[in-house]
Parts: structure tokens; C-alpha cells; sequence
């Protein structure tokens, strides 16, 4: 499989199926996990961290959820496919920096991700569309048991696995969930809930993850806690919380529509105008657009545009998409050109 | 006449004919006058000025552009009938707060209109679609000694024709040229035009005349003085100013045309993708965005939209022909949301 390749295939996480999938874009469950006896990334010697990649490539094709995954070494990707993936969610923005030995596998699904020099050793992801997260830890659990029987992870009785930043020790994992929230973010009550998420030790981040802001209404909320709390129990919590914000976004919804529809229709088609319409647009514009026409499709309001439709222009017409999109390099502002071209072709009905 | 029945009428200063009919909307003169024998209508007796009414009204008939004219009293007409005129330029937004005497004669062209015991016991206005001084002046010379004939007009060799403000005496005359002029303000250079037009001793007002801010890039440029010079001058010193500023105006969208295409294409088409799915939209956004689809319109970048039908949403957007068209009385609420509506089915393609 080639980066090209992914071009055909839509991302798990955009699927736009699932269960809430109204409101929840997609779950993801990630393991950080460190072979015992070789330094952590930061501190290990190249050679070290080749032999790292060496072993994991070697074990992946008999593991039933990398059989059919290729490996992209950072080394040999250029800039706009390193950009390609993290849109995709396949793998951080901070790793797209590295070279060397640092590699991200990828199933043929885009379920399974896996970065192999991060800040850990192995960064083990897997992306259900959806709410779903019993299916993802149901994959990634089975995967750390096959990964498990061939190697020896770096793990204490008394503290769990051990990892390179101490916040991630304990169990490794995080469970993250993105979300939809336009409804509570129209009826201001978004900052009550995201202190209130705060307050419960999750963290909120934007679309594109660590640093990045909250655009067009998507959030995504992780644990904080790793560490003295058993598996069950972190994602016990977030399905707990999830179900609360779905909750209060769906009452918000019900709100708007039955005091404010008129205002919801307008802002809604005001937004899908603007998409039909514009010569010049930026990415994160069209997120926020995007937002409002994906909340007037899951109303019933926008009725001749479907959800895969408007996932497939989320992805498309960020920056690396479209410059793949086109086989071409752009400027900045050439980009926003031709991001509005592909969204008028794409939305004229 | 009734003043429902103008509503099948296009008004005049809408029909988008006549030279220059891509920038100059209209042209305008008024001329003041006053009868002799009895004392300016703010220092006028009730009698009095109901006889400087009757006057006219027994005079009209035989006046070739007043035959087929109708006599609004103000005291007859409702808010919105009242509003409704102004909207069409037939009276001043401070005429139509009077009652008893006051009242507005209208031809039933909408070319010619008589305001009695405004500011003056005649206030007479001529106007004519696109850059048409001359017509205008043609009309108004021949109503104006068709009146002398049956008038003794307030004059003095020395001054010329009396009037109740000073600023007015002399020619009486005040020449006035609509103009829509938005590649000058997108190119920022509107500001240097107007001062300069500050300095020839002309005035700058917007769209609904005194007092009302310059929107959606109209701008109403008229004479300020009037004494000591004839009125071929003035009309000429207008005719020149205006010819200047066309080309100006024509000069900047060639540069928009040239350097920035896409980004005048980007707002005319936003403005169009507005106007078509907006379900809430205030009258004057309504102006702002309908002056980007004329200029598109007239440079060719909108194809399916002639300038009739720009111009008759300029008109039947406004909040007393909405009502008037709607048949009953909105809140400015509702009259939003009707507004948005009436564009809507009017944009559909």
C-alpha cells in the first residue's frame, strides 16, 4: 500500500456510522507500551530504535490485525504525506516531525495505526466510527495480547506499564471520544460543560488533537488518568460522561428547534450557501460551515446532502488532501482557491 | 391612482435604463418654489395652507405632466402607506410625519412628484432612471413655467425664487445623481472621492436621502449651492463631477478585474449563496448583499440574474412594500424572516 492508496479509502473515523453517530464522530483507544530492554525513543541510540522497527516489523504479519498493514518510515515521506496522515488521525503531529527510525503501520481499514518511535516505543491506535468504544478495546486488547506473546513490554506488578512521560504509566491507555457539539455551543452552555469536564480530569482538545482548538463545534475529550485505575474502569468513565454530554447536546438540540428553528434553518443554509457559493475559502472556515450543514443534515433540515458526503469534504479539503487530491503543490492561497472549487463541484445538486 | 397601485408599477428610479445605467442608478432634480401671496408653510395658517392645497389641486389637470397625477394627503394615508412612498423616493422622510395640509401629488409614471407645504408650499422633483439629467430638466423646465403661467411665484430679481431656507434660494434647484459605487469602496478609494466632492461644494447621502448613511455602496451626490449661479451651470458642474466619478468607478473594477478576480468573484457569489438560503435577513444586509449581485451582474460574473429583477428585490425588500405586498403588518421580526423568504423564491433558479 502506497499513502496514494488511502485517497480511495474513507477513514474509519469519518465513516459517519455507529452507534450516536449524530453526535459522536468517532471513538479511538491508544496503548502506549515500551519493549523492556531497549531505552525509551528520547533516550535510545539509533541503532537501538532500528532494532525497535526491526522487531516490529518482523511480528506484524502474524498478528491478525496488522497482517495486512504497510509500514511508512518518517525517513522516506515527504512533507504534504506526513501532513496526508496526521489528517487522517493515523498518527501525531509531533511524530510527522521525526525521521530516522520512527515509522507509523498502517492496516488497509485505517482501523489500526501504530507509531513506532513516538514518545514510546509503540503507540498502539485503533478507530471506531461512532460510539464505540467496547468494539475498539475489543481489537486493541486482543492486539496487545498477541503483541504481548512476543514481547516483553516494559511493566512493573506495582505501577502497570511503564512509559516514557510518567502520565501515561499505569495502564497506558487512552480512550478519546470525538464529539459534535453545536447545539451546546449555540446555546453558550459549552463552557459550563467543559468545565465541568475539566473538573472530572478529562481533557478536551480540537479536531486535529494535542494543541489544537476546538473548530466547528468538534470536540475531543480524553481520560487524563492513567495510572491506579484499571482499563475497565477509564473507559467505565468516559462512556459514563459521553452518554451525559450526548445527553445535553441532544436536549439542546430539542431547544433550539422547538424556540429557535427559524434561526437554526438560517444559520444552517446560510452556511450551506456559502459553501455552494464562495471562489475563496480556508480550511478552517470550511470546518465550521461543514459543521453547520452536517447539524441541519442530522435535523432533517438539509435534506439533499448525506452524511458521507459532508465527512468526505471534511477530509478533502484539508491542506494535504487537497494538494493529493490534485497530484500538485499549493500555496496557501492557491489552496483556498481550489478548496472552494472542490467544495462547489462537490455540493452542486 | 390608490397607493396600492403603485406596487404594480416599477418606480422610475428602479428601471435600471437609461446612460450609464451600471453605475448611475438615477437622476434627480427638485426644484423649490413658493406662492407669493401667502406666508411659508412653517409660519403658515391651517387656512392658508389648505389653500395653497386646493390651489394646486384645482390647477393639476391642466398641467400636461400632472394630468394623470393623484393627490396623497398625509393625513389620509397610514404608517406604512407613508413609508411605502418614501421607500419609493416620492417623498421626504420628514414630509410624511405631517398631517392636514401636507400632501404628496404623484404622476402615475413615477417621474414626476409634488410635495405641498413641505419645507415649501411646492417641492417639485423630476426623476429619471440612469444618468439622465437633461430629461430630467427637460420635464421640470416645461412643469415649472407651466406652473409660472398660473402662479405667482416668490422671486426677487436680485435673489431669485424665495425660499423658506436660505441655503435654497436663488435657482430653487437642486440636481441630484444616485450612484452605485462598490469597486471604489472595496478599493478603498471612496474616501478620498467623497472628501474631494466635500470640497466642490457638493453634499454626499445615502440611499433613503438626508440623514440616512451611505449602504450597499449607494451614494446620492447632489448640488449644495444654488444662489448666484444658473441652473445650466449647476447642472453642468454636476454632469462633470459625476462623469469624473463614473470613471473612476469604472477604472477601479477594471483593476478588480485584473488583479483580483477571484476575490471579486468570491463576494459576489458569497452575497448570491447568501440571498439564496438566508431564512432571516435584515434590510439592510438585504442592500449590502444585493449591491455585490448587481455588481456581478453587470460584470458579467452572474448570468441568470438580469438587473430588473435586482432592482425590484431592492424595492420590494423594504419594510413598508413587504408589508404592502404581504398584505399585513409585520414586527421588524417577522419582517425579517418574510424578507429572507420573498428573496428566496425570488433567487430560485
Amino acid at each position: 500500500m502506497k499513502v496514494d492508496d488511502l485517497l480511495e479509502h474513507i477513514s474509519e473515523w469519518l465513516r459517519g456510522t455507529g452507534p450516536n453517530s449524530d453526535i459522536v464522530i468517532s471513538s479511538r483507544i491508544r496503548l502506549a507500551r515500551n519493549l523492556q530492554d531497549y531505552s525509551f525513543p528520547h533516550w535510545a541510540t539509533k541503532k537501538q530504535s532500528e532494532e525497535v522497527l526491526e522487531n516490529i516489523i518482523k511480528a506484524k504479519d502474524s498478528l491478525e490485525y496488522l497482517k495486512n498493514s504497510t509500514v511508512f518510515r518518517m525517513a522516506e515521506l515527504d512533507g504534504v504525506d506526513k501532513q496526508f496522515l496526521v489528517e487522517r488521525h493515523l498518527m501525531s503531529h509531533e511524530h510527522a516531525q521525526k525521521k530516522n527510525s520512527h515509522a507509523v503501520i498502517i492496516d488497509e481499514d485505517e482501523i489500526v495505526s501504530v507509531m513506532v518511535n513516538e514518545e514510546d516505543h509503540l503507540r498502539i491506535q485503533v478507530m471506531q466510527s461512532g460510539f464505540n468504544l467496547p468494539e475498539a478495546w475489543n481489537i486493541i486488547n486482543k492486539l496487545d495480547d498477541a503483541l504481548s506473546a512476543k514481547f516483553d513490554f516494559a511493566f512493573l506488578p506495582e505501577w502497570g506499564y511503564l512509559t516514557a512521560c510518567p502520565t501515561n504509566t499505569g495502564t497506558g491507555m487512552r480512550g478519546s471520544v470525538m464529539l459534535h457539539l453545536p447545539a451546546l455551543v449555540m446555546t453558550r452552555q459549552i463552557n459550563r460543560v467543559l468545565a465541568a469536564i475539566a473538573k472530572l480530569s478529562f481533557t478536551t482538545r480540537g479536531l486535529y488533537g494535542e494543541g489544537t482548538q476546538a473548530t466547528g463545534n468538534f470536540f475531543q475529550i480524553s481520560n487524563q488518568v492513567s495510572l491506579g485505575r484499571s482499563e475497565a474502569e477509564i473507559l467505565g468513565n468516559i462512556t459514563g460522561l459521553i452518554k451525559q454530554i450526548i445527553e445535553q447536546e441532544n436536549q439542546a438540540r430539542e431547544v433550539l428547534l422547538s424556540h429557535s428553528r427559524t434561526v437554526l434553518e438560517d444559520r444552517v443554509n446560510r452556511s450551506f450557501g456559502i459553501l455552494k457559493n464562495a471562489y475563496i475559502i480556508s480550511s478552517q472556515e470550511t470546518v465550521e460551515l461543514l459543521s453547520m450543514l452536517r447539524l441541519g443534515s442530522d435535523l432533517g433540515m438539509i435534506k439533499n446532502v448525506d452524511r458521507s458526503s459532508i465527512n468526505h469534504l471534511f477530509i478533502s479539503t484539508q491542506p494535504a488532501h487537497l494538494q493529493k487530491l490534485e497530484k500538485k503543490k499549493f500555496s496557501a492561497q492557491e489552496r483556498d482557491v481550489k478548496r472552494a472549487e472542490i467544495i462547489r463541484n462537490k455540493l452542486q445538486l
